[in-house]
């Protein structure tokens, strides 16, 4: 029994091995199959990806081979690999990452070159004792003070890789022990052969298949404002209505697209920074004005705060009692988020378009301006009387932070104009098209006057035409208002 | 006359060009008087920026004299030079940036290198003809896939250096053109050097002023939370004086430093990352939860928005008709701001001096959520009949945000305590310091309680224990206020 007890224990082990190796290739086969499908995500979510690669493979095997067959450009030698290392290291994925890296490796051997050769000699006075002291001293104090000059940022930001082949060089140089006479053989046999490397990358990267840094900014930005506009426009609908058919704002289903635009800063920085150092290309000129394309981004990034701010408000909304104020500035609200979303994808579209956006995104702004009017007549009529305050507090935010949106809103679509004068956008053909806008907002001017008198259904059907509505903060209007005993809005409109 | 003038004109001429000759030692000297200043307060904001800048300039000396006299080590020859090379481009800020470089840097060659020697084993096995091909064939490949797994996220965030070396080395090794025996001696030369580069990088960066990268991460978030804490604290006062004094409060006088918050990932980021590689230092063990850093940093950005949010409110909050409804929810809000802001500061001394944080945050963050409610109740009882809304508006959406910022608070409160418990921090020896910030919370408890009954003011003079204070949402309490004819707050709390 003994035997046959063991027998058994021996033969589950092996069975248990047996089906952990059997186990093995399919565990295997899945990390393969994951791994797989990552790299496939990765190439269809850019396929630029794949071409950089093979852009990257081409350049190093040209060079490669140019240095490989080095017996035919004799004049190379040894110093063929520094072609090979400028390509592997002075390769990027933009076009301006390229030329940064290349000009700068350049410009920063040249110098360091000269300046080590003028070490070199400045040293050998010293005799030859004196020499290595001399030369160390230089070293230190040159690889110290460049190092710190990579502290600064204007300098960080545009030729740090320039300082370190600065120091790279120059030390190189100084401590080579060669002569002079040698040295300048030898540093012009390595400037060329940067030259050759550098200028294999720069070709390739402009003339095949070429990514812009800065087309890549300008379609950034256009995207962001995009993302905001998507979230606004689906706001109005998605928070009004989900809570009055189940009382949970819950927020889950917005649209989270913006959220990647609260950490876009560094990003777009080094964007506008190679965007610099790029030619014209496309619709871009030479002199393309890609700060300002800072600017637009830093007001996006501050609508998404807004946004944030209101996602927040949302998450927390698990109360009923407010359905009735909630519908009472529904209407303002929901027009504004969407007259809000619908500057800033007309604004999208004019920076896509490169055409002037100062026709169709105005018209939406000044809408969004006349909707928040509405929301603070809706205010001063709401009867509070049996209202509970911490019940309308959760809705009055949402308000309250949307129009601080469309404040911000305004701010971006001045500043995309700013940009459309100084990039010399093309004038917009105006387009009848935005007239169909008005109606429902009229409609809806009608819902805050039940206090006034009496005639609240006549009002719904009063039709005016768009000059009225963006004239609604002309004098003449204010004083129609008063004739109805609303308050004046005077300052008050600033404080919403 | 024409003379005349003609010598007049010289004369004018001679003296212009002569002044702006003169002026241009001024203007030089202001130069490098601004110059020399910026260089010095960059030095005052950091000094460890001039020590590492030292520190570079010691390592290349140390190595570059060894490479001038390589006469004596003979065994390393002119691959001396990728020592040289090695400490330039290794040598980073922080002992994690320069170990993670460093490693990366001798793993890469050293299975680069194998593989090149692979490679150009097997393409010699196709003859003169066939080699130059099979090695560009393979050159283009590797360097093509090598450039694609860049693009990882994971790979980019810690392998990156490593790759780029990766690529660098196998070109190199494939294509030099030696056969495989020279080449085992010149790879043995080269990693030798290269090892010698980064151990003195890695040797000086550890043992000279070093600075942890670590220890960067753990100081940066504990600022980041205080920074958070001196705007909450201070909010109370200035948002409700000063618009009590003129009306106006436009944000300016509040403190800005939060502002650096929110930008602050990337830079988070790449500290943990760089961390990781750090062994155990001061009172970091080797295995320090990092990651759990990004988690507080993160929510110290979501409350960072908030107060975005907030100052944005502040301003646009251009009115007077509020001061009664302000004055009204004064007490609460300003106790929350105030509560939340001691909970930041409590958190980040908890984290600088490694103690657990649970006793004095958490007495901070249950005196916010009772200002919460007593907010909640001072909401319930104001008065609206002669209220406008849109007036009320602005200072209740900072009410409400606040609340937003009250359960951010206890969200890094808990992300805190649970830090404190991954990384060991000591347990705090528990002070009785917390007592006296209980009274002024009850005199406010007083000031909502007018529309209960006539006591208000022996309200005022109550003085009740700490226990009972934390027990404020206690059953016990909530039939006291039932007593009193308030509603109970029931699941409208988490309205707020």
């Amino acid at each position: 029994m003994d035997i046959d007890s063991t027998a058994q224990d021996k033969a589950r082990f092996f069975a248990g091995a047996w089906g952990r190796v059997k186990a093995l290739p399919g565990k295997l086969k899945a990390k393969v199959t994951s791994t797989a499908k990552s790299i496939k995500r990765l190439g269809q979510d850019d396929p630029r990806r794949l071409t950089h690669s093979l852009k990257v493979g081409l350049a190093l095997t040209l060079v490669s081979l140019l240095y490989y067959a080095r017996p035919i450009y004799d004049g190379f030698g040894v110093s063929g690999m520094w072609a090979v290392l400028t390509v592997v290291v002075v390769f990027e994925f933009t076009v301006g990452g390229t030329l940064s890296k290349s000009l700068n490796r350049g410009f920063a051997t040249f110098l360091a070159g000269a300046l080590g050769l003028g070490a070199d000699y400045f040293a050998s006075l010293f005799g030859k004792n004196g020499e290595p002291i001399v030369l160390g001293i230089l070293v230190f104090l040159l690889a110290a003070a460049a190092t710190f000059s990579r502290f600064f940022p204007r300098i960080k930001a545009r030729y740090d890789y320039g300082v370190l082949i600065f120091i790279l060089t120059f030390s190189l140089v100084a401590v080579s022990g060669y002569r002079v006479n040698e040295l300048v053989v030898l540093a012009h046999q390595r400037l060329s052969t940067i030259i050759m490397g550098g200028a294999t990358c720069m070709l390739i990267s402009i003339f095949v298949c070429p990514v812009w840094a800065g087309e890549d900014l300008h379609k950034a930005i256009a995207s962001n404002l995009e993302k905001l506009a998507t979230y606004l426009e689906g706001f109005g609908g998605v928070y009004f209505q989900s809570s009055e058919s189940d009382g949970m704002g819950t927020g889950k289903s917005f649209p989270q697209g913006y959220k990647s635009i609260l950490n876009s800063k560094s990003s777009e920085e080094s964007l506008a920074n190679f965007a610099r150092w790029e030619p014209g290309h496309g619709r871009f000129r030479l002199r393309h004005p890609w700060k300002h394309y800072l600017k637009i981004g830093a007001l996006a990034r501050q609508c998404a705060y807004q946004i944030e701010a209101i996602n927040g408000c949302i998450g927390s909304d698990h109360i009923q009692g407010s359905e009735e104020f909630k519908g009472k500035i529904e209407g303002s609200c929901t027009r504004m988020s969407a007259e809000c979303g619908k500057t800033l994808k007309a604004l999208a579209r004019s920076m896509k378009t490169m055409t002037d956006p100062y026709s169709s995104a105005n018209t939406h702004v000044e809408n969004s301006k006349a909707a928040m009017k509405d929301l603070k007549f809706a205010l001063k009529a709401a009867s509070l009387e049996n209202a509970d305050l911490a019940a309308i507090l959760p809705a009055a935010t949402v308000g309250s932070i949307l129009v601080e949106i469309v404040k911000c809103v305004e701010k971006i679509s001045e500043a995309v104009h700013e940009l459309s004068q100084l990039a010399h956008f093309e004038k917009e053909t105006v387009e009848p098209t935005v007239s169909p806008e008005k109606p429902p907002q009229l409609l809806h001017r009608g819902i805050i006057q039940p206090v006034l008198d009496g005639d609240s259904t006549a009002n719904d059907n009063v039709v005016i035409t768009i000059h009225e509505i963006i004239s609604t903060d002309s004098p003449e209007n204010e004083k129609a208002c008063d004739q109805h005993q609303v308050p004046k809005p005077g300052k008050k409109i600033e404080a919403l």
